[in-house]
């Protein structure tokens, strides 16, 4: 394959005699500039995520596992094995804290707890064992993510209609994931089969996924794209240019309510109102089953400069007040199916047919 | 009365010996700066109309209003009584110029007719009197719309509860108006009643006017008010911290269904969802019966740069396809009522109790 996407990889874990680094596309500087950065310490990691120069909730579960393992080399450095007991609590620790990064992407948290299973499992071995077993489950979460991908790319093109012009709403593509997309995987797997469908990418203010990022990639891939700003999806949906609305997910609650990305629940409202289907793509590890209902979901907010400041400006008055909400919750009613690896499941489906 | 909105003069006729010119605030430079510019040719009301140097479905009436009597002003420079018929023909010629600065707002085209109307009437008298004759009723015009406007607020404020937060999208407010405003006008009514209200104040991409315009006479007028994006409507209506929604309008059609600022059609069916009542506030110059409903109204199609530069830099990928729609047309079914001069109208009743 010669697609942009293909050539990529968002993340990914780089070895090095004696260790590895985490070595990620800097998604802040697009569509300016295309540059890595390499990630070595937990508080990198940690920041990293903070700041978003990763994002995307299936890319924040595998800097989370990549984060775990860069925490026990550093340990590993600092501890022998006679110290094993303070290295295993340190560790478990500086899980917790790389956890708390950032609260609403479920991904985080699910791949967190997948590094802490081999710990559990492989406490009885030498340190450098851990470690080991630790970058080694952060390669497998990392391979398959964009096996998932796929999947749920081929599961997805099966709804999206002949010439369809599809919406999204932020970026839920190669660069959200390790490769390929969701959201985004959706729409190439679609392309591939009918190279007459065409996006509308919501821009996704306040910090312009949509605009910056998705654009990017679509354009890099060739599959057309028309940007519009977010209140403009009601005017595309009455004039019958949106077909299909598709977006990606950050957590599903066990009876489908989904959040995502501030601005995402408008979306889907108006998709109800002109009768157009709304879905979501994501992979099982989004789905958290612990959670009744959307309402129970934490929804970060986010620094007022978000809002107030673009590039480098301010756009508003002084005095004025701001509250900026990252994510919002979507009813599961105004979902028509949620497009996992396995298959399409309606929302009131989840908990009952899906293996997780 | 010391409040901000009441010291200044969105635009203003200002007379000088022999003729006058149109001095207008020019909202390009909002927030940041706040100046006035004067404008005395038919061209330069052209460009500061086309520009949005003066926008706000009122304020442009006013501004054409203006239009007229400055190109009538010119025209008396260069032709003399005997050249009338000439001096006619141009000045209806430069009429339908102006009138095609901007095709949405329906206010332009009121304000342009009373002037033809006095023409007509005038067309007798000596070049003179046909100046001073539209100069007089420009200058009528403009003190009508503040008195308007204050009805529009008292009848508004009847339906905002005690304590309310209210959503706004755009700006309708003193500085889309000659003062007071439309929107914001039930807005200020309703806070000399109860200052307990607070505004949501919806950035309005791609220009931004409810950031930068609505923001900065709300702060001027010690008015509370939280700026958010524009996506965000669902998630503070959802969190029951919307309880009314008011728009301004710039068209509105014999059946209700209403042209607004692009964004306010996807914020009217989120309201509908969560059962908040939505109201536009306008004059009845607002109002065209002879459109039947909104899938008539034009809708002005603008620049590209609107959407894809944002103070001055580009915020998405090369290669992009734009649309830019400027306007959107909420349907009437959407619509809990319509507030202007006379009263608040359901929109079916607009045909048959509406007084024009």
């Amino acid at each position: 394959m010669s697609e942009f996407h293909s050539k990529i990889k968002t993340i990914e874990w780089c070895e090095i005699p004696n260790g590895g680094y985490s070595r990620m596309v800097d998604q802040t500087k697009i569509p300016h500039s295309f540059e890595y950065v390499e990630i070595k310490t937990l508080e990198e990691m940690y920041n990293a995520i903070k700041t978003m120069i990763v994002r995307g909730a299936p890319a924040i579960g595998i800097a989370g596992a990549h984060g775990c393992a860069l925490y026990a080399l550093e340990l590993s450095e600092k501890y022998k094995e006679t110290n094993k007991e303070t290295f295993l609590k340190e560790l478990l620790n500086g899980f917790e804290y790389l956890n708390s990064s950032r609260p609403t992407a479920v991904n985080l948290s699910w791949a967190i707890e997948k590094q802490k299973e081999i710990v559990e499992e492989s406490k009885n071995l030498p340190i450098e064992e851990i470690c080991s077993s630790l970058i080694k489950n952060a390669a497998k979460l990392e391979n398959e993510d964009i096996e998932i991908n796929k999947k749920i790319g081929n599961f997805g093109a099966e709804v999206i209609p002949k010439g369809a012009g599809i919406l999204t709403h932020c970026n839920a593509g190669a660069l959200a994931t390790v490769g390929y997309g969701t959201a985004l995987g959706v729409v190439r797997s679609a392309f591939a089969k009918d190279n007459t469908i065409q996006v509308f990418a919501d821009e996704t203010r306040p910090r312009g996924q949509g605009a910056k990022i998705t654009t990017f990639e679509l354009v890099k891939d060739n599959i057309p794209v028309t940007l519009i700003t977010d209140g403009m999806c009601s005017y595309f949906m009455r004039n019958k240019m949106i077909d299909v609305v598709v977006v990606g997910a950050d957590r599903i609650a066990a009876n489908g309510d989904t959040a995502n990305k501030i601005g995402t629940s408008t979306v889907a409202i108006a998709a109800k109102y002109y009768n157009i289907p709304f879905y979501v793509a994501a992979p099982k590890s989004t789905i958290d089953l612990s959670i009744k209902s959307g309402n129970d979901i934490v929804i970060e907010l986010r620094d007022e400069e978000e809002v107030t400041m673009v590039n480098g400006k301010r756009i508003c008055a002084e005095g004025v007040k701001i509250i900026n909400p990252s994510f919002d919750v979507t009813d599961n009613s105004l979902i028509a199916g949620i497009i996992t690896e396995d298959g399409i499941f309606k929302p009131e489906e989840l908990k009952e047919k899906l293996k997780i």
